[in-house]
């Protein structure tokens, strides 16, 4: 029900194929792994565990999938690629030998796709394109100019398709539910930990296929933590818990964030968690298709220093939302580009003290008046 | 409680810049991403998320923590080496900007070790290492030798202590919790997903910090998959449904994998599974302290081919488990090293027909004269 059709992954391709050819590159190679498997999964729908992954795109021609040497059956049953080739370079990262398991190297890759030759490569998914892919790639293909080209990839996925939405729709539905699951059945005395358990039963119980990033509880002082990882730590009450939940749905991801608390909060506490919704419900209000991310940024940022706040923000309010919970573009005040309708974001406002933090995060679409919210069930203060 | 202590790690760092010395290198930079964070977790107990991590450890001197622009606090709460610095290199892979936030660079990280220059370089995680971490070192360390240096330190975590030892045996606890949870509620007619859930719940509940590997459990036809994720196919009698359930303890991984079904399965799948069952205990026996890795195998694959089933085998029988559930070094016919006391392996005996499959995976502590088992409970045929 929540998954993407395979026309929609061929339209993808033929995209990006086009932008290939614009951008004077006769082919690309577009990488995964585990942790960042989503510019692979969005052209084939192979989704690697253990192994890591690629597509070499050629501008003319077939894309090949390439996969390490213990997926052939799995990539066969998942990806809409049927052309699948094993290379020793996506192997496991313990980095096995395989004896008797044939593998190819990239000159199998190209003849595969049909393309002829090539003589200037992008690599896309720069980032995570590890050392030994770039050493065979100048190895196998000498003359070859290789280029970073993940400008050509990464805006195919800014605005999203009715069926994208859809699946992030449903993502954040879950992860409302599974909040809701916590809400009810956390105690004082609970680990960090345990609390994940709750969300994690959830998430799967609903229809969810895994988390969509490394789900977050913690508490006390380590909420003013950006970023975090539950510990054993035993939740107590009068203090902050933050909680970021999020479900994957259909390879789309989502999260929900908020502080809660057992009890009453210290009143400087409960003061900035609520000057945090109401800077959270300000970024909403200053998003609508045409306008200047950079704009939402700046106003955002004045009207957080006008309030008096402004000491207490590490960065700002939005990034987009999509196959990972975290990805391009960032609204930064140095972006440059313009909200389109159907781009989707997390507002995500975090605000911390010395020895207390917290973050609301919630999902919208931009629309052409405003945002549609995938999720605003609990952008309330919560005392429990 | 099941927790590595600070001196431990300093024990880590003191050998690992003994083994530096003795390859004449001045320094290693020791890469970690979300997927695979078991270097630099073994060496500093800081285990990123969203962002990458390094730990730059000098032959001589003082090593530094390197993390993403986000992560500061969390890194400082976390780490057991006190000299941290952020990298832009290290950020999300959605690259924000982070404008106003300062980051360091390779020259400050060598002056912040206290180790005075470098001429010679190691790059340790080299099959996790990205383009623009190598880009970076050649820009602001020109004249820099950098080799690849996985060899000065994935022996180091071979041979398990006696608290590595303990986290692990409780991680395989802990995943036998959740495999018999599952064998408890599983119904025909849940999905996958769901399955995956209950061994989730189970995981957290009982003080495990993550899952140890992406959870399978997958069914039918798709048994025949060596690597596979969990889809939202349901459940149903007489066919293979695959379980590997691993819980994380202290940074240790751990999987219990088994194949069940409801109701009786086609005489050549029982006949299959039992046989693996069989194999799965042949390669336990083999194994003792002071045998040839190699030899495990090849007298593990004769005994498999003298039994008529060589042709269902894909690879051979063992790889180590630790922070990773799979981790160097794998037994293979190729291998070159001899099993020593206190290695753990996972015994993961994979046999697949056409149209199933089914595996055996189970923790072993090598010993003199045999093996300890870290898990066992499930070592039988179950048809529920």
């Amino acid at each position: 029900m929540y998954a993407i059709q395979k026309l929609e992954y061929y339209n993808r391709i033929a995209k990006f194929q086009q932008n290939l050819k614009e951008a004077g590159l006769d082919a690309a190679l577009v990488h995964a792994n585990e942790a960042d498997f989503a510019n692979v999964r969005y052209l084939s729908e192979y989704w690697p565990t253990f192994e890591a992954a690629a597509v070499f795109v050629p501008a003319n021609g077939k894309p090949v999938l390439i996969i390490g040497p213990e997926s052939e059956n799995y990539a066969r049953g998942r990806s809409v690629i049927p052309d699948i080739c094993k290379m020793i370079e996506y192997r496991e990262f313990a980095e096995p030998n395989y004896p008797g398991i044939p593998v190819a190297h990239y000159p199998d890759v190209i003849k595969m796709s049909g393309c002829g030759s090539v003589k200037k490569l992008g690599i896309v998914s720069y980032a995570i394109t590890p050392l030994q892919v770039m050493d065979s790639l100048k190895r196998e293909l000498p003359g070859v100019e290789i280029v970073k080209a993940d400008h050509v990839f990464f805006p195919l996925r800014y605005v999203k398709t009715e069926t994208e939405l859809d699946c992030m729709r449903r993502a954040f539905e879950i992860s409302e539910i599974a909040v809701d699951a916590i809400l009810n059945e956390m105690k004082p005395g609970m680990t960090e930990f345990q609390v994940i358990g709750i969300a994690q039963r959830e998430i799967y119980k609903h229809g969810g296929e895994y988390e969509g990033h490394a789900l977050y509880c913690f508490s006390g002082p380590r909420t003013n933590n950006a970023i975090c990882r539950p510990i054993d730590k035993k939740i107590k009450a009068n203090e902050i818990i933050q909680l970021n939940i999020g479900a994957r749905v259909g390879g789309y991801s989502s999260s929900v964030g908020l502080p809660v608390s057992f009890g009453k909060l210290p009143e400087n506490q409960r003061r900035l968690a609520e000057f945090g919704l109401q800077a959270h419900i300000k970024t909403m209000d200053l998003m609508s298709a045409g306008k200047a991310a950079s704009a939402v940024v700046k106003e955002y940022e004045e009207w957080v220093k006008a309030q008096g706040f402004g000491q207490f923000m590490l960065y700002g309010p939005c990034h987009s939302i999509g196959m990972m919970e975290v990805e391009q573009p960032w609204m930064e005040s140095t972006s440059t580009f313009d909200l389109e309708e159907n781009m989707t974001f997390q507002v995500d406002t975090f605000f911390a003290e010395k020895d207390f933090g917290l973050r609301w995060e919630n999902g919208v679409i931009v629309k052409k008046y405003g945002v549609e919210r995938m999720s605003s069930k609990f952008m309330k203060m919560i005392e429990l």
